[in-house]
């Protein structure tokens, strides 16, 4: 097909310029100061016998999910699900057609469900997520997933995750780092399909999370989520929760938000050769543009800061030059 | 010092039989059941194209601590610091004279100290494990660890670590497992030794734990040791942790108490080929012998159900060569 009319040059060009493609562990990244900083960082990290190395077992990089991985507009993947969770249970529950936030998604109004904020949030998550097997969850959102599609791009979730953080995240790994994710995304969630999204196994998966029951049913042991927060991983959750689930400093925090400010902070402020990088939606045209007033992904008082802190900030329609996975 | 006298002889024979030891990854393990079914289980899971075969990142294997892979006798170690730092701090508290568990400890009485149960416990640990930075407390117990000896054997503590555990952790890393540590014990405590003495890094320590706080102290931030639970990894509370932790069901768990059952059958109960061992205090000569009645380690349900699970019980006077670290 490649080699048919015109583009068969284009093909060919290609083809001759592929090796160096190939060696480029960072491809789709445009070369500028957001590229270079990275390798710089890696390449001081990794060199034997440097003031500035560090052995493999400490080289811990943490990744904010929404908004740093896959795309976050126009509303969070985890309440896109729960939407669609409700209205696939509304048919055990009546009264929802006559309850907020339950009758606004029946109907279709998200401002109306979501007007309380934060209560609105709560009888969601406890509608959908809880009161389940950790088994049971982990089918359904699977489940979800497979059918699932985004509202503006009509592709499955999983396909818009950003290929030049694929390419970020399999760098540091042939380097030696260890990857995790540190999100304000519930845990089990994200575990669901990280591992074949990202290569993140679920341990290497911080996130928020509820509280878990153990009990015997039908003599054999299960785990129940309850309605009960266990552990809120945003702003100052997050460097707790590193600690809590990690135990050692992270030397790499990659974010996008303010929510992602004291990952950073936390990070960067460790002894050596540390990196802080933020994602800035600058892309209106490929994905989106997006920061200080965004009621999703708001971004400020890291784009104040992050000079101050020696943070990259990544700007997605300069710096990338393609967004979502191959 | 070998080469003189009789024991040359010996030393010989030792020398000579030298590379069969070496070929034996549990060479402190005496020939029986429990090193058979220990070699067997490995051996199932690690077998490319046999339908028991586990892909190397399913692969986890999780460790009680306490009286499993280190001595927990006469007293818990982590009891030990606890009592050792009262001592120290109570300088600055002379209103601890008069107050229990604080008096007790000063007047050498540990049983008037803890006649409270829990409250007393709960009362230490917020004295001797609150209010400092994370890292404040990791250099403490380091600097404890240096000086403390264990009051039978008059060795430091992290000497008092079970040789034939140390080679079944190195068995299970070899064969591509991945080794975690599941103790009721201060997970910070185990962190800051583990690493060093088990080769287990702090992101693989599951244990108890208190709340942390996030904060900015002189323009830089700290993470600060609360006095409120997080987490109680003990009964019940480990196979909820290895879910919080790890996110996946173990293939393989080693404890020796009651403390271990529900991790134990969380773990066998899963599907395929599956193993639970408990190690079994039997040996009152070299270590302590204590199972059904003992206050620390109790063991009964466990030894009463083992069989019904297909659980190991390993009797640690038949089945091990030696017992401490070499």
């Amino acid at each position: 097909m490649c080699f048919r009319n015109f583009s068969a040059i284009a093909c060919l060009a290609l083809m001759i310029s592929a090796p160096v493609c190939a060696d480029d562990p960072l491809a789709s990244w445009n070369d500028g100061t957001s590229k270079t900083s990275i390798l710089q960082f890696v390449a001081k990290v990794t060199k034997e016998g440097s003031p500035e190395y560090v052995p493999p077992a400490e080289r811990i990089a943490v990744f904010d999910n929404d908004g740093t991985l896959w795309c976050e507009q126009p509303i969070y993947v985890q309440l896109a699900f729960s939407i669609d969770r409700i209205r696939v249970l509304a048919a055990s529950h009546p009264d929802w057609k006559e309850k907020q936030p339950f009758k606004g998604i029946l109907q279709g109004n998200l401002i109306g469900a979501l007007a309380s904020g934060e209560t609105a949030i709560g009888e969601l998550i406890e509608a959908t997520h809880t009161g389940m097997t950790t088994d049971e969850f982990h089918t359904t959102v699977l489940e979800w997933l497979k059918t699932a599609r985004h509202p503006k791009f009509n592709r499955p979730y999983t396909e818009l995750v950003y290929q030049p953080m694929l390419e970020l995240l399999g760098f540091l790994r042939a380097n030696g780092f260890k990857t995790y994710i540190v999100s304000g995304g519930g845990v089990e969630f994200m575990r669901a399909w990280a591992e074949t999204v990202y290569g993140i196994p679920p341990e290497q998966i911080i996130g928020s999370s509820g509280k878990l029951k153990y009990e015997i049913r039908d003599g054999k042991p299960i785990l129940i989520k309850l309605p009960e927060l266990d552990h809120l991983d945003e702003g100052p959750g997050k460097p707790v929760g590193i600690q809590k689930f990690i135990g050692r400093r992270p030397l790499a925090a990659f974010g996008n938000s303010d929510g992602d400010f004291q990952m950073l902070e936390w990070t960067t402020a460790g002894a050596g050769t540390r990196l802080g990088l933020i994602v800035h939606h600058t892309d209106a045209e490929r994905e989106w543009a997006y920061d200080r007033v965004s009621h999703i992904g708001k971004l400020d008082k890291g784009l104040n800061e992050a000079s101050t802190h020696g943070w990259i900030v990544v700007d997605m329609k300069r710096d990338w030059k393609t967004i979502f996975r191959d």
